[in-house]
């Protein structure tokens, strides 16, 4: 089949104009064709309807067709898909079925053609019969009794839907993942016998179990009740909100706060609302950004326009594209979550300046993570003008949105926006995400408040956190294990194929005891599949160890690429890549207060490889550095 | 002013045939023109665009702009909504600006005009200059130096819309109100000296304090901590999500159910994903859905059919305007919450099966309220095939997508949607809403658990909400307070003044310590501003008491109208028609268990009145009949 596609790409004038994404998009086009009959047959591609008008393939469709009795629609489809995926290097089913046929129900599928994107125009109180296609046999069809007078199969179409997940592998199994707040970072699964690691949660500083956080909830929850009892405008106001939001709001040095159910509704409605309401809006959105952010942007109705993953300089050259007059957002994530990667903030903010554009940035897997009071990587920038409490003129400050959640470092839920008085006032009276929705529960504003509270004072967990995870990329390393480079806290291994990322999670799950959740399409692009792994200040030196080993052994099991292979391949996202420039930790070790000891440690290490210059350096720098503190805290109680 | 907009309307063709709707509309477009120089100014209105095309209208401004030197884009606008509003009885300000003008300001904006929904068509990386106004002066000024290379003002922006919430008094105040679990229904304000009854929140039922509820988070917050972790599908989905969409799926008696963050997110997500996906959708939408259920729509990007409020009949010609097999999704309410009026459930139902449309049916603010069950209004119609446990071929059964809300009479937060397996399945996998956000705390999806079950078994908190409620009405009834007639257990107050409807609000707060929100435009029509008023089982005779004879003094004291007063007028939505058909209540006397003492308690008080003709039969029934219950059971538990 390769050479096949290999072939029509180098024949054929629109295969050859035409991109591997853009050929994939069109073969993925959502169901089409007349679901009345068959919800999915009715699955033609904007590619298929494309193949049909070409003289070659047009011919040997219709000869098959013939041939057959019945189109195959369908089965076109899937060998439209099998063959497009193997531009992206890992199809390994459905080949086999190409320009093979699969049911009676597809042929009458053929012959209307309309698909969900290209909506056919339906004439008010005039159209009664369904759209009726060129082709006379088509036609015949349609216009027989019985047909036309069908209803449209809504189950089937339910059905159609979740069969195109199970192909394409995005289908999702949950995990049914209960997590021990008194043995964090432990969970249960169905049965409180069946207790697993989490290595995947994004409560990543272990608040969800923090007693100041409980007790806070625990003393609301006997005086103010279960709910909020109403909108923020009817009776859901209380001093939890009002709180809530001063604390944020001090947290960012920003003038005011407003939180939201989530912070996908806060993303989605603030962008909504003022995309929509500032005329001629353009909103500039990374490529990577969040879907609560794509969400936002498509429904303010604004022009978007996609730069380039951090890349300055093309969005630069779309930002000097547009009028200076014009309002212009520009929408951007601090740590993008599934790669770990970090957006220019500083950079983004001088550009905003230059092109009178204002800044959106989305801290949410960085709130309580960075910065000396965990503001966030805005904040981390200028490390020592926070510590000294001198907000005023440094990046956080000139950021005009920044966008954060109570539901991950924060351990509870909820998400907010904070900014100047009249951008909040202004989303507070505008946004229907905010407006018309019930309050968050004053326990979980009083939980989410104390936990804001408690790491605006406290370094130690999003130091260990970061500890941690400098341990789990050292040892997966060690181990040839393919960790996507990043300065961030994520750790990203990659696996690079859906099926195999969903066995290398189960295995792990079902042989090791250990829940990493595989990440697939659409949550990452195809081929990039991978496990995330999100360390926690829980996750102790057994539960490291234990982790690395499961992987190296499933990595050996299902035959998984190794970095080495990667490498020999050229290197692939970073992985393996020799001329990559190497991702230093945005916590450096004299932030995270380690600068001397890894001096001394790297010392002895040298030393050590000196004497028996054969053996590698066992054990990773970070896992030695622990070490030594834990032994420093014992007997520092011993001591006492 | 009055004289010449009839006169204008008698006059002008397309004043004739335009809606006083459709005018408001056109006069509230989002603000336009050039912002880049003066957002305030900028706020140009679709209306006024038109009337600089009209032959009078035209010539006037034109004038009137060479006297002023500066047109007054801003005061013509300001003007035209003055002249509008007065179209809907109640407009007391801004007239005295119709046609002066405001600021040096102003006059640029005339120039260029680009309202914020007929988006200009920048031409990418092309236009770099603000767009040319066809009048030579605008061009002159627009291509001045400084003038195109002017940056938006967002902090103007900002300011200008928040000006126009406050010029036609739309602008939210929220009341600080913290609602104490064991003094329901009172609250504090900002000081905890400061109490309050509260007599607005959707807590319907008091469960935000139910024992019960409390328990079961509680003890979830300890063995579970204070979040979900993460998203259903990484590490968020537990025994309590799987627990909870069981028991709402039991409750509804439908296969499964989904859990999302709030049921504005529930029937956002619900509708935009099925509208969207299902190909050539219709979504027939009720005239008064809620905000959530509107954007959903919206969102979908589903061709949308407003059907005329409850209005079968306008219902059954649109569905009839459309293909059979175009799917087709009836979306609709079972108890619509500011006006207490009740969806026609089984009609609706029948059209949907004649003509091959689905039904979703948002109950939120019925679950918990009605049917044996408190499934809620579908539930209700059958009640007795419900008490005995035979859903099938019930209405409920009929319906396809039900979606309810977590945080109203179940006193927690979150909502849902139920229906088939497939449905629910379908959206899971789909919707971003659902799929990219924390999943709620474990132990707000047990409290919410908890109250849904406990609900289900005991009938007694739906069953005195419903005399409370009758008690209220009754006695507003008595004092000829104009309660707006319905059949639900919402009591909503015509006011019909914003003004009035807050300074009502406010006085209740400040001089009686009683919390009511007024309710305004948006959230209701202009001219229909009204206090809503939700009895719960905890507003015992002395709040109810309280309650009336405060509103009593209001009513007199602000000079608000009377039901007597509306009625010489001819009556007003319901209130003092003399032809209204009489609104019984949905929870009849034998349902609430009190027929027979209806029947003594009428007889008693015929008899009274037989002997004293001329005295009103004072105290309503209800409250005799609650005073009656109340000393059998004091007399009851002294005899134990």
């Amino acid at each position: 089949m390769d050479s096949v596609l290999r072939q029509s790409k180098a024949m054929c004038p629109f295969m050859k104009k035409a991109t591997a994404a853009g050929l994939r998009a069109m073969s993925t086009a959502p169901p089409a064709a007349h679901m009345a009959v068959s919800p999915c047959g009715g699955a033609m591609s904007k590619l298929q309807v494309l193949a049909r008008r070409c003289p070659v393939m047009g011919k040997a469709m219709a000869v098959q067709s013939a041939r057959m009795g019945h189109a195959g629609a369908f089965a076109n489809v899937a060998g439209a898909k099998a063959g497009l995926s193997t531009l992206h290097g890992h199809a390994k089913t459905a080949k086999a079925k190409l320009h093979t046929s699969r049911s009676q129900e597809a042929q009458a599928v053929e012959g209307s053609v309309f698909t969900g994107r290209e909506k056919v125009q339906l004439p008010p109180r005039l159209a009664t019969k369904p759209p009726v296609s060129a082709s006379p046999a088509a036609a015949t069809r349609a216009s027989a009794p019985g047909t036309h007078a069908t209803k449209f199969d809504y189950e089937g179409f339910y059905n159609c839907e979740l069969e195109k997940k199970h192909k394409d592998k995005s289908y999702r199994y949950f995990n049914n993942i209960n997590r021990l707040a008194k043995e964090f970072p432990r969970a249960h699964m169905a049965t409180k016998e069946d207790k697993v690691t989490v290595w995947c949660a994004n409560d990543y500083l272990g608040m969800g179990r923090n007693p100041q956080v409980l007790k806070a909830m625990h003393e609301t929850l006997d005086e103010y009740g279960a709910g909020a009892g109403g909108t923020r405008n009817i009776s859901g106001h209380n001093k939890h909100a009002v709180e809530l939001e001063q604390t944020i709001a001090k947290l960012h040095a920003q003038e005011a706060a407003l939180v939201f159910s989530s912070c996908y509704v806060a993303n989605d409605a603030t962008l909504a609302t003022l995309g929509s309401k500032m005329p001629d809006c353009v909103i500039l959105s990374d490529s990577l950004n969040h879907a609560s952010m794509i969400q936002g942007i498509r429904h303010s109705g604004a022009r978007k326009v996609i730069f380039k993953h951090n890349d300055v300089q093309d969005l630069e050259e779309k930002l000097a594209a547009l009028p200076l007059h014009v309002p212009k957002i520009i929408a951007f994530e601090s740590v993008y979550s599934m790669c770990g990667s970090i957006g220019p903030i500083e950079e983004i903010c001088d550009l905003a300046e230059k092109y009178g554009a204002i800044t959106f940035l989305d801290e949410v897997h960085a709130v309580g993570m960075y910065g000396p009071h965990g503001a966030g990587v805005a904040e981390h920038l200028d490390y020592e003008a926070h510590v000294q409490g001198r907000p005023r003129g440094t990046i956080m400050d000139r950021i005009d949105i920044i966008t954060g959640t109570l539901g991950k470092a924060y351990g509870c839920v909820g998400g907010y926006i904070a900014g100047s008085a009249k951008l909040i006032d202004t989303v507070r009276s505008l946004a229907p995400g905010f407006i018309f929705t019930t309050s968050l529960p004053p326990a979980v504003m009083a939980g989410a408040r104390a936990a804001i509270e408690y790491q605006m004072e406290y370094q130690g967990d999003r130091r260990l956190q970061q500890l941690h995870t400098r341990a789990v990329k050292e040892a997966l390393g060690e181990r040839d294990i393919p960790v996507i480079p990043n300065p961030s806290h994520i750790v990203p291994i990659l696996v690079g194929n859906a099926e195999l990322a969903k066995q290398a999670s189960d295995k792990l799950l079902q042989d090791h005891g250990i829940y990493v959740q595989s990440i697939n399409y659409p949550t990452v692009p195809v081929g990039q599949e991978r496990l995330r792994i999100t360390p926690t200040p829980g996750h102790t030196k057994e539960y490291r160890e234990e982790l690395v080993n499961a992987i190296e052994s499933i990595w050996t099991e299902l035959g998984i690429k190794r970095t080495s292979e990667w490498a020999a391949e050229g290197g692939f996202i970073g992985v393996g890549q020799a001329d990559a420039v190497p991702e230093e930790p945005l916590w450096t070790d004299e932030q995270l207060g380690i600068a001397e000891v890894t001096k001394t440690l790297l010392q002895d290490a040298k030393a050590e490889q000196k004497l028996n210059s054969n053996a590698p350096l066992s054990g990773g720098l970070t896992e030695r550095l622990l070490e030594r503190e834990i032994q420093g805290l014992r007997s520092a109680s011993v001591a006492a």
